[in-house]
């Protein structure tokens, strides 16, 4: 965005911020839509962005916490004061509080939890034990709850008497409770506004309420609001006693955010999340832990050409397609991993099934390899002048084609079976795999045919 | 899940169907949640899914083919009579209608339509033309819209006569047009509640509304979404006239399949969705698609092998660093790129920062770079005793590796300006460049030191 006077915006920001002019500064973030104030505030140095943070109202902090990508929220929090950190947090949703305390270093964490006011702390320690992707993780905890024998008058009262308190609330729904504090009852708001005062609210609640628990799983949750059109649902623990609300928009947020991970992941980004703004010398040492991981496994598939360097050396053209064969497959094989990933996340197939998918892998396998395979033999053939060289090529490609599409189709499967992530570890099984086979096929067809080679 | 006769649950949809009984498949159904169903759904064979879809009312019918891949929904309705079609989709949201009709081959989508309420095939008609992921493409045309000069109570009389036709609608909000049906105000539903019946819509309404235009983009829904705590948003044509309603829900949905198909694209799947149920020839001829222009960039990459046969042929050890030194630049230059299309899905980054982004992943390329070249190159040091060969495949992966990654960078900003998606190309692009410039490096080293190697 431009701004009038011809700045783009983030110079108008650190304008504003060398002038330490609280007003025109939250004036002027208003003017901004998120994304124009996100991509502002990565182009500020880090000094200022925390300066920015440090001016602003406790408020405009928070809104700009919550909009930044999580990994850098977590860095600018740990730069400021425990008090100022506090103020901050102390203005945001009880699921984004407890996320992001839950994302510091213990100290920190600690002097915060200690600045804030003391029932807000608490309620943040109660969230954080919960684990991250599961109802209890994903909750807030900002909702109203009423006993059973409050009349509808009352509950106006109330919400009339705490108007700003509530301001900010999801208030589609009012929750009505035992003594003992369990969920009991759920009224809509219309239907407060279309019964006489005097009415008890045991007497017009729906009581035929659905809830989920604190343990639920985000795929519990997304399919629960697959199948009811609501906004929100109520969270009880294991007494059936109310403790927070899951709202949709939340839950489609928490799964958002586990599929951006998963393509991280996928290619190779340790802990699921990078921004170029980290600390130059994290991003190094994350991204190395995987490929150092990789080098041994390409290291242990390359160690099957040394054992036939012999043969390697006796028709040196064979090493044009050791490549070739190698990379085709893998790339192959990516396609089914790929596949099943999503098959995996749609729900249309379960670990279980494992020769179901085999099987209908193996078929798309036999017809890519035979089609690959006599592509590359042909091309083989006609380089070199041999068919035998053509028959090595294009036979190997074929076999390694058809097993790195069924390991490829499988092996998504048998991790999430074990417990394992299988973004993280499915393509570099898969790859490890399809190039020893790859080397070996090609250099042992051509030991075996080595006399029509030369 | 297991029913209580301990069938699985397609077993029971099967023995329903066979004995063609309706209200107890209906009945059944009732039970599933949407993930169950769409896994029951799978494991038939297509003719008894399309004899579901025949047995079934129009509504169970319209829920199915709502829940299950769009790929799967556009197969089987293909299968229907046009008549049976067009009574399904009759009870389909205006959005799905058109995404679905929109997918059809253009013969079965003209005899639905013809079979269509004319009124509902004309609004699907109008709807197709827009573009996918755009505001248009998105919207539905269920609103309710009332002229300035009605009264409160007449909107309140009309919604009561036609409750049931309503029953489906999202009222949240209730529109107010001028006489040209431009759009003029909105209400919420609790300001008819608490309004005397005479009152004027134009006393009432809110004036300052927001609205967007049928050409808004996904990415501008999305921050609208953000920035506005809304479930909808009006959409208006360049006239301004009121012609649908962006709901928050569908416009998250659309961003999940986007980026659904964006992650299966980077992994060589065209079209960007698979499901193993589709024909042989279609998902395996897809799936070539990709790879025969694989074939062809790795065989371009290899030709550089092919140039150095001799210097091969002298030093045969050098055969099993290419697979390594090409296979680890790619990773690391994979890396880089999700970091880029993660940053630009995030909004942090604009296509046009290239330089910015150049020089942040330059200077992870060359700590990483020196990091691995030195590993490779002690190793190979150790292996053949030789230091020199070590010089060489060490001072390869380290200069290939800060190429990778400052093009894994730069490529998907470079595609993205250009207009091409950076999902489908960036990868390959990648690695037929690192491949080469691999190669070339290790057997142009190799050549000049190759006095030394022997």
């Amino acid at each position: 965005m431009e701004t009038t006077s011809g700045l783009q915006s983030w110079e108008e920001l650190e304008n504003l911020l060398k002038q330490k002019d609280r007003s025109q500064l939250e004036a002027y973030i208003e003017t901004m839509n998120a994304g124009e104030l996100v991509r502002a505030i990565f182009h500020l140095s880090k000094d200022d962005q925390i300066q920015l943070l440090n001016l602003l109202s406790p408020d405009y902090s928070a809104y700009l916490i919550e909009e930044i990508p999580d990994a850098k929220a977590t860095e600018l929090i740990e730069e400021l004061s425990a008090d100022k950190a506090a103020s901050i947090i102390n203005e945001m949703w009880s699921d984004d509080q407890a996320d992001l305390i839950g994302s510091l270093e213990e100290k920190s964490a600690e002097a915060i939890l200690a600045s804030m006011n003391p029932e807000e702390a608490a309620e943040v320690r109660k969230l954080i034990s919960y684990k991250e992707d599961t109802a209890g993780g994903i909750m807030i905890t900002e909702y109203l709850a009423f006993p059973e024998t409050a009349t509808v008058g009352q509950v106006i009262y109330d919400m009339n008497q705490h108007a700003e308190e509530y301001s900010d609330y999801h208030l589609q729904y009012v929750y009505v409770i035992s003594p003992q504090g369990k969920l009991v009852g759920v009224l809509r708001l219309r239907d407060l506004l279309l019964t006489k005062p005097s009415t008890l609210l045991t007497n017009i609640m729906i009581r035929d309420i659905l809830s989920v628990n604190t343990s639920e799983t985000l795929d519990g949750l997304l399919a629960f609001f697959d199948d009811h059109d609501f906004l929100g649902v109520p969270v009880v623990n294991e007494k059936y006693k109310l403790v927070g609300v899951v709202l949709r928009k939340d839950v489609l947020e928490a799964e958002g955010d586990r599929s951006d991970a998963e393509f991280m992941r996928l290619q190779g980004i340790v802990g699921g999340e990078e921004l170029r703004t980290m600390p130059l010398s994290l991003r190094s040492r994350r991204r190395l832990s995987w490929l150092s991981l990789n080098i041994v496994l390409n290291v242990i598939s390359a160690s099957v050409i040394a054992l036939y360097q012999d043969t390697l050396s006796t028709v040196i053209a064979l090493a044009v397609f050791l490549p070739i064969i190698s990379d085709m497959s893998g790339c192959s094989g990516n396609q089914a991993v790929a596949v099943s990933m999503r098959e995996l996340s749609l729900n249309i197939i379960k670990p279980t099934e494992l020769f179901r998918v085999l099987w209908q892998e193996l078929s798309v396998g036999i017809i890519n390899g035979v089609v690959l395979g006599i592509l590359i033999g042909v091309g083989a053939w006609l380089w070199k002048g041999n068919p035998y060289l053509g028959l090595v090529a294009g036979g190997a490609l074929a076999i390694n084609t058809l097993v790195a599409v069924g390991l490829g189709g499988s092996i998504p499967l048998i991790l999430k079976r074990i417990g394992m992530d299988p973004a993280l570890a499915s393509s570099p099984i898969l790859t490890t795999i399809t190039d020893m086979l790859g080397f070996f096929l090609v250099l042992s067809f051509a030991t075996l045919l080595l006399p029509m080679l030369t």
